[in-house]
């Protein structure tokens, strides 16, 4: 709470390395997705992986989402304790401790969970009726991925009948992430794998449809496949996160969302005419994509070319010459595992701090 | 304080992922150092970005370290306040807000700060004269790194120069990190450029002293280069950091260092015959060197092929059958960048949970 004494500071006078989310370009991105959506007339249930943090959960399911998906238990357990009325915890949850934490919650909130294993379902079901809690479970498909999900539409029918079987739990749907058709640049490209992918788990859905079976949520997407998934008939909802921030990896699609998640640092040395160091590294933004980019809001070019745990080298272009002291935005190439580093974010309106927000699920 | 009924449990019951050190490793990492440094009459001041937690602080400073250095001065305060009585930090404070922190801390323990920038050392001497702190001084040199530092020895002289003609902080010594030697494998080529990067130093440090200049301190080298500056005749102390965890890159060196650090993660899926999936991802582990490696104590390998954020899949080898829900430790390729992803370690003796400490200057 010490912290909030930044309230209605000009950004450039923050504690740096800083996250700093606009919270205009935010609410506007919220908007985008939204009227997007009711136009397709297609439900998102968004990730919170991507923010972790409370206050835009609820800004979410303000603007239209039927509730959260959760990468944890533990981001699952903070989003229903901070008020979200359902969540979908988008991971196989397995070892007993993890299972048991799912289960108890579901007594608090509407859990749904998903699974590859049938083991893992009997598992969940029968910490369902240990605890009394009813789960409601979906079938995860591998659609292209090579993650988890069953690899053949013989083992998710399996699947599907063992949650069938199972007391306590209670099939209600299929779930596949195309995560391998995310980044493809090209907008054909990806038009066309994402409809592959998302094809398959329709396909899926109709098969135990036609088994009888109770399909009513085919859950698939992320941000650089929203608007394929979005309009593909059969998809009743989808998954995206990071469209609420966007990153140097989704800024290379063409998306309508704009670029409201940047990390502050200062400039702490400048060893030599072309070379300045900030104070941001690997502790600080997350590189695993590619180098982040500066926003030189002077002239010339300022390209980070190493990053070491605290600091950013960068290389200067003849015309840019920031000096020790200035401030400057950095974008990573990856927003979720960059807003992972940071136990709050600094909310700026025209400049201002307006609001410090709790990532208060970072490492639950 | 909840976390803390996992006290006395086994190790594989505890949540995944999860940091864990192994304290029997720690504590002979810790005498094998100090056994080398009071055979070569060398200090350390070990580096606290590795752990960021004050419990092992003080372990290194009863090994008899001559006090911490910090990457931040986050981290310095922490370690302050945990009642550290000395503080180096070692990167350049710029900021005034930084500036002003770092000197109130000097009213408060003993702080050294280094510099490489003339303005910035007038900016530290108005701060400390302001505020009635008398604050120690290193001028920083590049040896090869090509980070911050001064790039000259003429420049470093000007800088110690304005560091003596400044009120209210005081020049100690010269500081010089030879980053860019530290993981060279071949023992005889690491040597040499160690050498090459301490004598640059101590030819600085002997010019300064020549010129009338207070050096007593002469600081350099990492876990990579403990022995080659250890023995490094005019070298004062060492900065060492990862000696305590060591980690996959380290590993490859051919040091006396006990590998006591790991993450603990648990198999959530079995997708196919050779695929195994961990709970642990981007968000548990830093992979920026390369992916890390899995104690397998069963037979077969377990490959780890890529991370996403809660996840990494691994390729198993004929022999290898984890089981959902099998808990495995994962080996980080750099141990600073994993420790800095959890808010605490449980602490493991013979397979059982003896503390859990918290990483208290996680992002101070």
């Amino acid at each position: 709470m010490y912290a909030q004494g930044w309230i209605g500071m000009p950004v450039e006078q923050i504690p740096t390395p800083a996250l700093v989310v606009d919270v205009e370009k935010l609410d506007r991105n919220l908007a985008t997705m939204a009227d997007y959506l009711a136009r397709v007339k297609t439900n998102i249930r968004p990730h919170a992986k991507t923010h972790k943090t409370p206050a835009i959960g609820h800004k979410q399911m303000r603007a239209g989402a039927i509730g959260l998906c959760c990468a944890t238990v533990g981001e699952a357990e903070v989003m229903v304790y901070s008020g979200i009325p359902e969540v979908m915890i988008a991971n196989e949850i397995v070892d007993p401790l993890s299972v048991r934490r799912a289960v108890n919650l579901a007594r608090q909130a509407r859990v749904l969970m998903i699974v590859d294993d049938p083991e893992n379902v009997r598992n969940i079901g029968a910490a369902a009726r240990q605890y009394g809690a009813m789960v409601d479970v979906l079938v995860d498909l591998d659609v292209g991925q090579g993650r988890c999900g069953a690899r053949s539409l013989e083992a998710l029918v399996e699947l599907a009948r063992e949650v069938e079987r199972t007391k306590g739990i209670r099939l209600r749907g299929v779930f596949g992430y195309e995560g391998h058709v995310q980044f493809i640049p090209d907008r054909q490209e990806r038009t066309a794998k994402g409809q592959d992918a998302n094809g398959r788990l329709v396909r899926a859905a109709k098969e135990l449809s036609g088994l009888g079976m109770n399909i009513e949520i085919v859950s698939g997407a992320g941000t650089g496949t929203y608007d394929i998934a979005g309009e593909f008939p059969g998809i009743t909802e989808i998954q995206a996160g990071s469209y609420i921030f966007m990153d140097g990896t989704y800024q290379k699609l063409g998306l309508p969302f704009e670029q409201s998640l940047t990390v502050l640092a200062t400039v702490v040395s400048r060893p030599a005419a072309d070379i300045a160091v900030f104070d941001v590294g690997l502790k600080g933004i997350s590189p695993e994509r590619f180098n982040p980019s500066v926003q030189n809001c002077g002239t010339g070019a300022i390209e980070v070319k190493s990053l070491s745990e605290e600091h950013s080298v960068t290389r200067l272009s003849d015309a840019a010459d920031p000096r020790p002291g200035d401030k400057m935005h950095f974008i990573p190439s990856h927003c979720c595992t960059t807003v992972n580093l940071y136990d709050s974010m600094f909310v700026v309106r025209q400049g201002r701090v307006e609001a410090i927000w709790p990532v208060a699920a970072r490492r639950a």
